[in-house]
């Protein structure tokens, strides 16, 4: 028998923990569309107790590895924790870090723990609002904990951990410009630099390195973000990972700050809703694709028919065409 | 004395290809705001005949020197190169990059060349609009190439790229699987390979990842990238890769592609442009900020806020606040 109301009864089974509900959740967010909102309604009164932790950095970083033993480290306490695995880059790494996913969700056979691949082509109203929704979902469901691993690669992936409290930049020694460019971006919002692969040559440097770049864009942020080494495949120093990022939460309550990133949050959510809304208003209204052919042809410019597109979506008696 | 219609001088300038002229226009469109359209409203009518050709890859490939060759080598010919170096990775590269473009703006006295320094802390409207909106001023200046540098990274540089008409992607030989991953998005776009420094070892391998990764990706496009070697630093294979650029473009015109890429980019262009104006609306007509305020302190989800903002948008004759 089916409900009369699956969302109803997705919902339910979510806030018992059951690990089907929560999967069939995150597939709903994903799927985007009624259900994705729905979903996202419904729970979001019984979000905001976990601590939702980002962990980035580049391929290679050891960041899955973090991840699992951070993860045993808070299992061992009592505490769940729940893992969103974010792959944007799929052509190359998609497949690779999926099955990294699946061989590790086969370690737990634990209830307390549930892991996710979020891959773009999965993701139909964008990876980040499908992950934050989905951070959502293991928060409402009362995973203790949050991990959200992500590349730390361009803008999509600045969006997706914009969704932590607390953001962990995980680096290697020895990287050199190369990747530091490449992390821009991500350094700016990171609260905690770990050095893993600690035992490799070139870890002091690379500390100062940090050090440095932080010193010149984090004055007077009120936390100082400690730069932190790790051989997380050993699990050394993976404790002292767990306790700047507790740390790190207290500060946040402590200085009101939790309350001003979580009102980022929604603004940025919210910004993300508009901007997806405001083109799906202009296709089904107006039928995007044929304005822009219709202006190609006229070779209009771009500013010029997204005026008169806009108009044509703020004004919703009228649905004929807008442009000459 | 100043002209009563400033923005006339300045479009009056464009045309005829004064270098201040084109850098203030260009400073223009990077400010944002009226002056941005109306640059661009104005000189609409006049672009289309440059060729735009994107060239993207890692840090470090040697996309400058390419550059600086592929200029050379059409001032050879008479031909008049305009160059747009984009930088959106500043913390790190920003100076540096700059600093380059500096030492190569003064290698060239040539009125035939111009050159210019693209960052996102310069273009208030996003940094792929403004790149946009920059190339048309060269193109509408007469310039008969438009090249855009840009570091392959994330959706702001496929954004970016996605400009030209022609993207020439730059490797190197034996970049693992590391870098195979940032450039995956950039790699579909691609119409051009070229692997720089191919006096390195590891070219062959190179190449032959490359071509397996295409023949993956691009199945039945009609143009088969080449796939091009060149020592850019002594000039070795320069020619090939314009002979191949060249060769692109007519395959764009015979194909009727070159319509079909003007019409996406437009479309493009347009929907970046609503995006910002929903965004802006949201602002002014409501005060997005108070709203989340309110929200927040509700405890409201960000689907519900965002229909309320969008409600409130688009019904121009109601400006009370949206949330109760």
């Amino acid at each position: 028998v089916t409900s009369p109301d699956p969302i109803a009864s997705l919902v339910a089974g979510v806030l018992e923990r059951r690990p089907r509900a929560v999967a069939r959740a995150i597939s709903a967010v994903e799927d985007g569309g009624e259900p994705q909102r729905e979903v996202v309604r419904r729970i979001y009164d019984r979000t905001g107790r976990a601590r939702v932790v980002g962990i980035t950095g580049p391929p290679g970083a050891g960041k899955s590895t973090l991840v699992d033993r951070l993860a045993r480290l808070f299992r061992s306490r009592g505490e769940t924790v729940g893992i969103l695995a974010v792959d944007p880059t799929s052509p190359f790494t998609g497949g690779a870090l999926l099955g990294d996913r699946i061989r590790m969700q086969a370690l737990y056979t634990d209830p307390g723990v549930f892991i996710r691949s979020m891959a773009t082509r999965g993701a139909m109203g964008g990876l980040a609002p499908a992950t934050r929704d989905a951070a959502d979902v293991l928060d409402a469901a009362g995973f203790d904990w949050v991990l959200i691993e992500t590349v730390g690669v361009g803008q999509d992936e600045v969006d997706v951990v914009r969704s932590a409290d607390t953001v962990v930049l995980v680096t290697l020694p020895g990287l050199g410009d190369d990747i530091q460019a490449i992390k821009a971006g991500i350094m700016e919002i990171a609260d905690v630099f770990v050095i893993n692969k600690a035992d490799r040559e070139g870890v002091e440097r690379t500390a100062r390195e940090l050090k440095l770049a932080m010193e010149l864009d984090e004055a007077g942020r009120g936390w100082v973000p400690p730069i932190l080494k790790t051989v997380a495949s050993i699990g050394r120093g993976v404790e002292e990972v767990a306790e700047a990022v507790t740390r790190h939460r207290a500060h946040l309550e402590a200085s009101g700050e939790l309350a001003e990133r979580r009102r980022a949050q929604l603004r940025l959510r919210v910004e993300t809703i508009l901007q997806r809304r405001v083109l799906s208003a202009a296709d089904r209204r107006l039928g995007l694709e044929r304005e822009v052919e219709r202006a190609a042809a006229q070779r209009l410019d771009p500013y010029t028919v997204a005026d008169a597109v806009f108009a044509g979506v703020t004004n919703l008696g009228k649905q004929a065409e807008v442009l000459p």
